[in-house]
C-alpha cells in the first residue's frame, strides 16, 4: 500500500498559511490524483483573492488555459465557484474576460472563546474574512450552567447577526482554561463545574457541527502566529490573574499527548500558582488595599511602578522573577525563536518586558526574542477560529480521491 | 507560483521512517511530477526488501505492470536497481520471473558519536543494512585535538574494514555533547577545547562529505524512537555523570531555534548541575570513597541501594528526586507520551524508573510511560546514522524536477 500526501503552496492573498495537504491510497489511479491537485490548486488560487480571469488562474497553478478552464467549469458546476461581472477596464476589443471568484458564502468557521471573565464569539467565511464578532462579559464566579447558557446566546446571536443558518457552519472551535483531554474534557481548578464536562458537545443545540476544545493559552499561540508574528517554534505567555502558556512547536499547535502541555505552573518550586495574587496584594495605598478586583489592583501596583513607588517597584520585579521562572523552564527546553507576552498584564509589557528579557538572558543559553501580543483579548478566539478553518482545509484535501471535493462533502456531518 | 510536496509512505521493511518526502514548483508539466513520483514509488518499494519481481512491484506502488516496468529498467539503467537471478523455484513454465534488487552499496551513511568517555563510527548502506561499527574508549581529559585525532582514525578504521572508499559516504552526522548552534559551532563545559570548533569540519580530511553536528542527547532521542519506541512526542534523558536531554516533537527531532532544546540543566533551582556528582560522593564503604572514576562509584552506590543500605537508598532517593524536578518542567512543558531513560546509568533504570515514575505522578496532570534505553551506548551513534539517512532521502526527493534521480546527483557534493 502506498499513501501519497501532498501540499500545495500557493502565493496567494488569503490570511494564514496558504498550504493546502492531503493524503489518499494511490489505488486510484494517477489521473485520479492530478485531477484532485488541480481541482485544490484552483481553490486555492481564487480563495482569499479578489476575482480572477482564467488567465491568472492558469498562471498562479501552472496549469494550461484548457486545463484551468476545464477544472474551472466543474468547481463551478460544484458550487465552489462563480463568475462574476467583468469591470469596464477589461472590456478591451469590445469582449470582456470572464473572471471567476471563491464563493467564499458556501460555508463558515466559528471561533468560541468561553473564558472566566469573557465569552466571545467570531465567525468567518472560508476566505478567512471576519463576518460577525460578539462578546459578553460574565463572572469567574458564573456556574458551568450560566457560562455555557450566555455562550449559547451570544453564539446565536452571531450567527444572526449575518444572517448565518447554524447548518452553515462547517467548522468551530473553543478555547477556554484548563487541561482539556482528547476527548474534550476538560480539567480545571478556575471555572466553577467546568471539570468533567465537554463545552464543545454543549453548544450542540446551537451548532449542529463538531467543536473542537482546546486550551485557551494553546490557541492563542496559534493566533498570534497567524495574524502577526512569523516563529517555527514560539510560546505565548498568558499572563493576568493566572498564568498559562500555549507551544506552537515546528509551526503547529503542540498541545501534548494529554492536552497538557505549556502547564508549567504545576511545578510549584517555579512560583506560578501565586505570583499574580501576591502582586496585587502589594500595599500601595488604600484605594489598592480595599479593591475587590485584583486585576484592578494589579494594574495599580503597575501603575505604582511606572511611578517610582517603592514597594510597586519590588512587586513588579518579584512578580517578573517568578514569571521568569517558568518561562526560563519552557524556554530551556523547546528553545523557541519567540515568546509572546499576552493576558490581561500584556498592558503592562513596557514593565515586563525588560524584566523578563534581562532575568532569562542570565539563565538560557540562547535567549528568545520577546514582544507584546497585538491580539489583546481576542487571542483566543481568533486561534479557535484558525483552528476551524484548519480543520476545513484538512477535510476538503483529505477527502477519500474517490468523493467528488463538494461542498456537502466537506461539510461533513 | 505554486510549489507541491509530496509524501510517500510506503510499506515496505526498511528500517525506520518508510516515508519519502520532496518538493518541487510546478512550473514543470504534470508528467514531470507523476514520472517523478513513481520512480521515488519504485525505488522506496525496493530499499529495504528482498529482491522482488515486477508483478510485486506494480501491486506496492499501484503501478501498472507496463509503467512498473519502465520505471524499474530506467531506473536501473541510471544505477540504482540491478537484476538478480531467479530461485529454482521461480521457474514455473520454464521460464523464471526476473527479479530487481535495490542497490544499497550505491552509497552509505555515517553516524559517529564523540563523546567524553567514547568515539563510536557506525556506517550502513542505503537500506540502512549497517555494514561496519567501530569503537575506541577516550578520556573525557583528552585535548580537542586529541580527541578529533582519535574520531579521525576510528573513522578511517570503520571505512576500511568495510572496504568502503570515503568518496562513497552520501552523508554523515555527529553527535557530541553541548549546545551546537545551526553552524555546527559547539558551547560545551564538559570538553576540553570543544568550545568555538565545529567538529564536523575538522574531520574533512577523512570525509569529504559535510558532517551534521548535533547534540548527543537529541540524536540518542531520534534512534530511539527509529530502533524501538514509537511515540510522535518523546523525551531522551541521558542520565549519568552528566545530565541531558533530547527531544522528538510531532514525530521529529526537536533541536530548538539555537540548538538548546533540552538544556534544562541550565535552570540550577531543579538541581541537575551537581545531583550525579552528589550521589557518586555518597559514603558507602572504603572502596566508594576512594575511587578515582566517578561512574564506578555511583555504580556502587546503586548496587549498595538494590542491598538496602540506608545510605545508599537515601542518596538514590534524592538523586531521583533532583532528576525528575527536571523531567517534570520538560513534561509539564510538551506533555510527551514517553520519557526514556538512557546514558551510564541506564543499568539503575530497575531502581530509578519507579522512583521518577512516582515523583512525575505527584506533579503532572498528565504523567507519561517511561522506560528504559534499549540501545544503551550505542544510542548516539545510530541516532547520528538515521540523520544521515534522512538526508539521503530528503536529497533524493528534494532534487529540482529537471535533474535527472541518478546517484550522482544525490551524492551531491
Amino acid at each position: 500500500m502506498l499513501i501519497i500526501t501532498w501540499l500545495l503552496v500557493v502565493d496567494a492573498k488569503l490570511e494564514g498559511p496558504a498550504v493546502v495537504t492531503g493524503s489518499f491510497p494511490r489505488a486510484a489511479t494517477d489521473q485520479t490524483l492530478l485531477r484532485r491537485v488541480n481541482e485544490l490548486s484552483v481553490l486555492a488560487a481564487l480563495r482569499g483573492n479578489e476575482p480572477r480571469p482564467l488567465r491568472e488562474v492558469a498562471d498562479a497553478t501552472g496549469l494550461s488555459w484548457r486545463s484551468a478552464q476545464v477544472v474551472t467549469e466543474k468547481l463551478g458546476a460544484q458550487g465552489w465557484l462563480a463568475e462574476t461581472e467583468a469591470d469596464a477596464g477589461d472590456k478591451r476589443m469590445g469582449r470582456p474576460a470572464r473572471r471567476y471568484r471563491f464563493r467564499a458564502e458556501v460555508g463558515y468557521a466559528v471561533g468560541l472563546d468561553v473564558g472566566p471573565r469573557q465569552v466571545r464569539v467570531i465567525i468567518a467565511d472560508l476566505a478567512a474574512t471576519v463576518v460577525s464578532s460578539q462578546q459578553v462579559d460574565v463572572s469567574p464566579e458564573d456556574t458551568a450552567d450560566a457560562r455555557l447558557a450566555i455562550a449559547e446566546q451570544v453564539l446565536r446571536a452571531a450567527l444572526s447577526a449575518a444572517g448565518i443558518q447554524p447548518d452553515d457552519v462547517w467548522a468551530a472551535a473553543l478555547g477556554t482554561s484548563g487541561v482539556v483531554a482528547p476527548d474534550g474534557t476538560i480539567t480545571s481548578v478556575l471555572l466553577p463545574g467546568w471539570t468533567g464536562l465537554n463545552p464543545g458537545t454543549r453548544l450542540a443545540a446551537a451548532l449542529p457541527c463538531p467543536v473542537a476544545v482546546v486550551n485557551d493559552a494553546n490557541l492563542a499561540a496559534l493566533a498570534e502566529r497567524w495574524r502577526g508574528f512569523s516563529a517555527e517554534t514560539m510560546i505565548y505567555l498568558l499572563v493576568g490573574m493566572r498564568l498559562g502558556a500555549g507551544l506552537v512547536v515546528g509551526g503547529s499547535l503542540h498541545t501534548g499527548s494529554g492536552g497538557a502541555a505549556g502547564e508549567i505552573g504545576m511545578l510549584r518550586e517555579l512560583g506560578w500558582h501565586d505570583a499574580a495574587r501576591r502582586l496585587a496584594a502589594t500595599p500601595i495605598d488604600a484605594l489598592t488595599m480595599s479593591a475587590e478586583d485584583s486585576d484592578l489592583a494589579a494594574m495599580r501596583v503597575f501603575q505604582a511602578a511606572r511611578d517610582a513607588h517603592p514597594a510597586a517597584l519590588a512587586a513588579v520585579d518579584r512578580f517578573a522573577a517568578d514569571v521568569a521562572r517558568g518561562v526560563a523552564a519552557m524556554v530551556l527546553t523547546v528553545d523557541p525563536e519567540l515568546v509572546v507576552l499576552g493576558g490581561s498584564f500584556s498592558h503592562a509589557a513596557d514593565l515586563l518586558l525588560p524584566r523578563l528579557e534581562a532575568l532569562l538572558a542570565e539563565t538560557c543559553l540562547h535567549t528568545p526574542r520577546l514582544a507584546a501580543s497585538e491580539l489583546g483579548d481576542n487571542a483566543v478566539a481568533y486561534g479557535a477560529l484558525r483552528l476551524a478553518l484548519d480543520t476545513v482545509n484538512q477535510r476538503m484535501t483529505s477527502l477519500d480521491s474517490a468523493t467528488p471535493l463538494i461542498p456537502a462533502a466537506i461539510r461533513g456531518y
